[in-house]
Order: C-alpha cells, then structure tokens, then sequence
C-alpha cells in the first residue's frame, strides 16, 4: 500500500489492529485528535506528528459532551470530505472517525476530572466542558495509544489540562504542545472563525492585539504585571461588538493568576465577538521577549 | 534469569521496562492489583494470572485515596516480607511496590468516577470510596498495561465498577473476575478477618449463611425475591455483634435492585461485626443452582 494513500476506520477494534501491526513493523505513531473543520492549525499538528513519528493518526469526532446545552454543538461545522483532503495533503496515514454511539455506548458513566485546572477561566463559564474534554480525550488516547499526541497551543488552558491528566492517570502517551497559527491579520485560527461576520472579525483582531501590546510592554522592561493587565482590558473593552470575559497573566503549570515577572508566564484571552467566544493566549518569558 | 526469582520494583519506568522487555519476547502479561496483606484469595489471583499469562506481575499498594477519615488506613495490615513469599510460591514473576508520593505527585488534580454504580450499596456509606479506587486502579492499570488484570469476586461492586470503567475509558485491558475464596468455616478471605475477635468471627459467619440461605431457597424453587430478601435480614439481625448494613439481591450489571427472578442474579450483604465491616455476596444461576 502506498503511503500517499489515506485509510479511514470508524470502529476502535479496526484502529487498534492498524496500530498494532504498523508498530509491530517498528514504526512509531504520532496521534492527532480533532473535531474536524480542520485549518491549517489542525495541519501544522499532522505536519508536526510527520515529522517526529512513522505513522500518524488523525480522528475527527465531533464530541457532543464538550459542549454546554446552550453552545454550538449542533451548528458547529461538518465539512468531513474536505477534512480527508486536507488529511491526506498533511501527510496523515489514518484517518479515524469514530460514532457517537460506539463512543458513549449504553450505560455509559464514567468520568474523568482534572478537579483545580477545568473550574478557572473557560471553566468558570463552561461548566462541564474540561470534564467533556478530559474524558473524550481519555478514551482517544487509550483507544489509539500512539506514542505521542499533539494539541495547539490556542487552547492552552486545555492542553494544561491534558498534561497535568496525563501525568496523573500515567497515560503512558507524551503530549507535544505545537505553536497558534494565525492568519496574517493576527487573528488565531479556529473553526469557529467561520461564524464572524467582517465586522466581528475585525473586533476579534484585538485579543492579537492586546496580546501583543503585554509582549511589548515586558519587552520594554514593564514588571508591573497589574498595569499591563489593565492595558489590556483598556483595549479590549475600547473595542466595538466585543464583551471582553478575562484578560489576564498566569503560571502555564498552574494557570494561577501571577502578580510578578517570573521566568515563564502566559497572557490569556476570552472574550464574545456578537455570538461567537474567542480565546487567544501568548507564551512570555522575559529574557527572551518574541 | 530464573523463573523461580522473584523480581521487585518501585519506580514505574523500571516496571514499563520490564513489562515491555517481557512483551518484546512475545509474552503476555497478566496483572493482580492488591493491598498486600495477601492471602489465598489474592494468592488464587496470581495462580489464575500464571495460568493465563507468560509473566505475571503483582502490585502491593496501600492505597490512600480509598480510606475514608475514619477508616483504617493507619491499621490496614503491612507485611511486605510474608507478601513477597507468597508472591512467588504463588507463582508471580515481578512485585511492584509503588511509593505514595510517585503515586500522588505534588498537584495531583484529576479522578476517574463512574457515576451511577459508585453512589449505591458500599458507595452510600463510604463516600468516595470507589472514587479512590477507579483512580488508583486506571493509574495502575495504564503504568502495568497487561494483557489481563484480575479481582476477586469478593468485591462484587468493584469489579463491576472497574468493568463499566474500562469498557468506558477503553482501557485497553481484559478484566477477568476470580471466584471468592473461603475458610472452612465459610468466611469469606479478607485483609479485614485479622481484626476479629473469635466472637466476632462466628458472628461474621451469618454472611455466609444468609447467602447460602438464599441460594437454597431459590434453588428450591423460590420465586418471590423480597421473600428471599426477608430470610436474609431476619437471620442477620438476629446475629449477636453484627450490624446489618444492606443485604439485597442485585442486577449483577447494573447492580440494581431486584424484585423477580432473572438468568443472573448476585446476593450482596455489607455489616459490620464490632469495628470492622465485612462484605460477601454470591452470584445466582436459577437455572443452575450451586
């Protein structure tokens, strides 16, 4: 079989044989979990799972238990064709789209829960959406168990989570954490850019934008971490259509909100743009500024 | 290396590496969490595993996380020695001896739960009992990987709740359930046994008795449960020193109650005898009585 020839499984056990035989061949498996509507966010992770690993897994499923009962669940994009194209274009080997109802079967009850980290930020709006996430990705990972998995930087929150998860449970699977992709006016890719209008779009520029104004501000020696937060509330809050949510600077372990300059630390956005949430983040560490 | 020798390990990578030597050589690995404290029904889990498996690996951990404030954990018998001699005259290849702080690392944050079957029978009186026990059991489970892991009937909630997680989770490990093991006198083997008094031991005994009671009487052609319930209650409350907890006859699935006779059934009684609470239970096959 071609390696330019991309193979689809929907049924675990049909994944699982897949992975088994390529591994018994000694490759190693980079995994990529998605809930298609791909961008080349989604691209440069399959990109970057190419690069490390011999074999590379993408999964899109659309997981229903990650949204909360009023967000976008049943609008949220579909568009599986093109996903495959953009699989195979990316250099991935397998594609697997699991069903809902093999995922969450009959009886279903089991939770997984990363207690501190899912109740701040996102989590203080979406209440049961880390919990969602940490579950589904549980079984996406000890369903496909590669070596390593990839996640984007944009949902940084998420990916702490799944980090801190990992280590906890010993999911014996390493987690690859690759940089936001962004359109050339700034703006962070996410599917759910899909739903703004010029307008929004143009208010979502700010989160870049207030991003990019603490970069600077530490750049240029600020170490009052409080006044910068409040430049960024400035602009945010100056910005048509835009309901800010939180603006802030935290510890990248702990996402406990930082007072002080320390080595490592990142600025957090969320914030409405009409109907649409948007998150944007930036990693800062003084000593290098980006 | 000799079969006869028996391997030790603390620190998990050492035990993937073993595990994954092992597995490279085209064994199969089968698993027996425990508490230490062995006897023959821990011993009965490592002779079905080497009867199953190429290299058996057994785990002696004392779990915090499963102890309520006023439970035993300070008490619960140590004997590491006497464990690993019956470790291998039982037949175990590796004794893994995890460290509390490796297992609960500083910022340990996350828990698995399976909801519904957690709540009920051992789970109304100990409150986050199993909520330790599903945690801990992933967390050893996904550092060991077998092929096989094995519990003893004895617990009758936990294996069902360790089922439903692992079908859930698709951890990706068969979970094979041993029968109870007991003295002459018909006591169920517990860690827990070493705490009683004579007296209390023949009260233990009602236990026993009572399933056995309610075994004939279906065997004998009883169809009305709450009937069958009734003789158990009435011959444990009338058990000098015991304190009836719940004694029922469940869906051995969904470990509901129930009210008519169906093709599997298990009988489940929880008292406490002086301090010490001692659980026991028996699966029913009307069809086939034992």
């Amino acid at each position: 079989m071609s390696d330019l020839t991309l193979e689809t499984v929907s049924e675990i056990p049909a994944l699982r044989e897949r992975v088994k035989s390529r591994r018994q061949q000694g490759a190693t498996i980079g995994f990529v979990p998605t809930m298609g509507a791909l961008h080349a966010g989604h691209t440069s992770l399959i990109e970057a799972a190419g690069a490390d690993c011999d074999f590379v897994v993408v999964s899109i499923f659309v997981n229903p238990t990650q949204f909360g009962p009023d967000e976008d669940f049943e609008k949220y994009p579909r568009v599986l064709e093109q996903d495959l194209a953009k699989c195979a274009a990316a250099g991935a080997d397998l594609v697997w789209t699991p069903d809902t109802s093999s995922m969450y079967p009959d009886g279903f009850s089991t939770h997984v829960t990363v207690k501190a980290l899912s109740r701040i930020l996102e989590g203080a709006t979406r209440t049961n959406h880390f919990q969602g996430v940490t579950t589904v990705v549980t079984k996406l990972l000890l369903s496909c168990l590669p070596d390593i998995a990839y996640f984007g930087a944009k949902d940084f929150q998420q990916q702490a989570i799944i980090r801190r998860m990992c280590l906890d449970l010993n999911i014996p699977v390493e987690i690859k954490t690759c940089p936001i992709i962004r359109d050339t006016d700034g703006l962070a890719l996410s599917s759910r850019n899909a739903y703004l209008s010029a307008a929004e779009r143009e208010a979502g520029l700010s989160l870049s934008r207030a991003l990019r104004l603490a970069e600077e501000k530490i750049a240029a020696g600020e170490t009052d971490l409080e006044q910068i937060k409040t430049a960024m509330h400035e602009l945010l809050q100056a910005t048509p259509l835009l309901k800010l949510d939180y603006a802030t600077i935290v510890d990248p372990m702990t996402l406990e909100d930082i007072t002080t300059i320390q080595p490592a630390m990142v600025a957090l956005i969320a914030a409405w743009v009409g109907a649409t949430r948007l998150i944007d983040n930036c990693q800062i560490n003084p000593a290098s500024p980006g």
